[in-house]
């Protein structure tokens, strides 16, 4: 008998009709011989609600107590989901965070997660039961609820299926697969057939938002077979694996992401230590600082540019900032009209005419590029915001179609 | 330093500007030097749009599910509570029923309190800080949440303040404290300033709804002071203690009680333990009953009426009905249009002019009396429904005025 962990995402639960859908798809695992552990996110706009409702009361509420408020989110699709499935005539569970052993450290809204204690889901599922677990949430040692933050339930469910040992962990989403770039946003796109957790890694950090990052990482260190696939439709999905077979396609995604922003530190001293100096300031509050630019100013100085998400732009001024003189910084510049664009795929380094042909096809679209950043396996560039769209599709037609 | 547990039902935390009137209570009462704990219940008509949203999915889910479901409304006004709290400056943390050790048998949606480990709370007191937990809830021994059914965060304030041995257990309503009759009824109802444990039961089990007879009956056993009082303006509520001083008034209250309706099993055999089967048959599924009257009918047969409450009737008919021809019961009716009207008061019995001075009221006001019951302190008439406040002004123009 195979286990089986699936996630759905908020939009699959909004309302009773595509409660009932993601029950149907639970029940036929099941009745095909299948353990099912199904992790759910809170319905709809539910926890954007509670923000808003939080933020009428106490726009500065602590952490602990945003993590108390929005944990019921999915407490209540977790229920509703179990009465849809008892409807049914199935035998079923609910479990929250706290139910199911999930521990975390207590960085609240962005908690870690320790372990997970699978005494009670292993009790259940021997008792022949399909389990409905509460995505996104957990607690932690004074028994305080805590939230995994973005991409959370995703995150969840594959911590669930790397504890259980599962067979699968399916994340079930409004698309039906991994597309070489959103095909919403550009039409040339397609659907692959597999993605390996490395390319599926710089597709999310770069923001494609089919899969969170950390979800991704997590299933690479498990090594749980991940398996993206549409609610609303019955079809084969995209498997993440370990190693994927040969395909043409050296660049498997274009992918935008327009939570970003640019920080420059202008005219600091040309001496030693200064950049680190600024990465440790923001290391410590745990902004992540994605592409970095060094340049030289004027004077005898030097520039130091870099991105980090939009969320953490505040704090990150606020810190540099209040060091600026220490730093000895003639000024500190910020650029919100920015956006990163990128392409990924594997064997791309071993091929030096990938970047000069990702440039050539920027430069015939007249975009210009402010910033750029390679690895083993993406190039991404920064642009203006305004021509993310413009850019996808340019990369699209020149790498994919 | 005293402490204090404070009640605030739906209605007090309905919407952002009722927190913080609750808030204000709680913080006055907290920064003249009291320990607090303050017990809320769910928003408004949150627990109502929970139960729709279950009914849709399915109206037979499971009590496990729909306990799991309704316990996230008082989760989330308790975390907004807190949010308020933490605006106006003061410590406090929010704890739910798992976190505060809230210990209930498994009788899901009607749970029965076993325990209260107080270790969390006195932890939280000694940090000094105002204690905000969610009624209605606890949990079981498999760790799965419970809820208390009606009344609930009434009793839950109550085993609190019991267990913390609390020297004032406050619940905060939007009436301003007992009164002889519902003043929204009966015009010449008068606020009493005390009452005792045994008449407040009476009136609450008579269908007066400032406070459940639960909560009550717990006061009682621990000796608990309670204070009836208004959330909403600021004057002195109801006391509610052993023993009340000498009032002039002899009856204490007139109560309606609409909640119930009265089942007839019709032409049974004139033998013995034709009612202990009956009653024990109702006992074994937890089914109250209240009035009950024998009476013989035709052919030597005999006739049994009784009261149960409303949501009991169609689980006592089902029952009776599969048990018809064991019982060699002639028919099984039942009337939906009956109300509860009783006059409460200490030393009624030893005045035996008050049920005939009762009886006269009815009368005179052409009102005809179904059933009648009487206790200690208490007389209880059932009553056609559309007749229900006539009575209750009847009895109150003769007893109060």
């Amino acid at each position: 008998m195979r286990l089986i962990v699936q996630k759905f995402g908020g939009s699959s639960v909004a309302n009773t009709e595509r409660i009932f859908n993601v029950a149907r798809i639970i029940t036929d695992t099941y009745k095909t011989g299948n353990s099912v552990i199904a992790v759910v996110s809170a319905q709809g706009d539910t926890t954007d609600d509670l923000i808003e409702k939080a933020k009428e009361v106490n726009p500065n509420a602590s952490k602990r107590e945003m993590d108390a408020l929005l944990s019921t989110g999915e407490q209540i699709s977790a229920a509703l989901l179990a009465m849809a499935i008892q409807s049914m005539g199935y035998p079923v569970i609910s479990l929250n965070g706290h139910q199911c052993g999930f521990h975390t450290d207590s960085n609240y809204s962005k908690a870690r997660i320790k372990r997970i204690d699978t005494e009670r889901l292993e009790k259940e599922l021997d008792s022949k039961r399909i389990v409905i677990v509460t995505g996104f949430q957990g607690m932690n040692r004074f028994d305080d609820i805590t939230t995994l933050g973005r991409g959370g339930s995703d995150t969840s469910a594959v911590a669930i299926a790397a504890a259980m040992k599962a067979d699968l962990c399916q994340i079930y989403t409004d698309v039906d697969g991994v597309y070489t770039a959103d095909p919403r946003l550009v039409p040339s796109a397609q659907k692959l057939d597999e993605i390996s957790f490395d390319e599926m890694l710089e597709l999310a950090s770069c923001g494609a938002q089919v899969l969170h990052n950390r979800s991704v990482e997590m299933a690479k260190k498990y090594n749980v077979k991940l398996e993206v696939c549409s609610s609303l439709e019955r079809v084969p999905g995209t498997k993440v694996k370990e190693v994927t077979k040969m395909e043409k396609l050296l660049i498997k995604g274009v992918a935008k992401d327009d939570d970003v922003v640019r920080i420059a530190v202008i005219g600091l001293p040309d001496k030693p230590g200064i950049a680190f100096k600024i990465f440790s300031l923001l290391a410590a509050k745990k902004i992540n600082v994605d592409i970095i630019l060094q340049s030289i100013g004027r004077d005898g100085t030097k520039d130091i540019s870099f991105t980090v998400p939009t969320d953490s732009c505040d704090t990150a001024l606020e810190l540099l900032k209040a060091e600026q003189n220490l730093l000895r910084a003639h000024s500190i510049e910020v650029d919100t009209d920015v956006t990163k664009v990128s392409i990924v795929g594997a064997g791309m380094q071993s091929n030096p005419g990938v970047a000069a042909k990702m440039f050539e096809a920027l430069y015939e679209a007249n975009i210009n590029i402010q910033m750029i950043s390679t690895s083993e396996i993406k190039i991404s560039v920064l642009i203006s915001k305004d021509l993310g769209v413009k850019a996808m599709n340019a990369l699209s037609e020149a790498f994919i179609k």
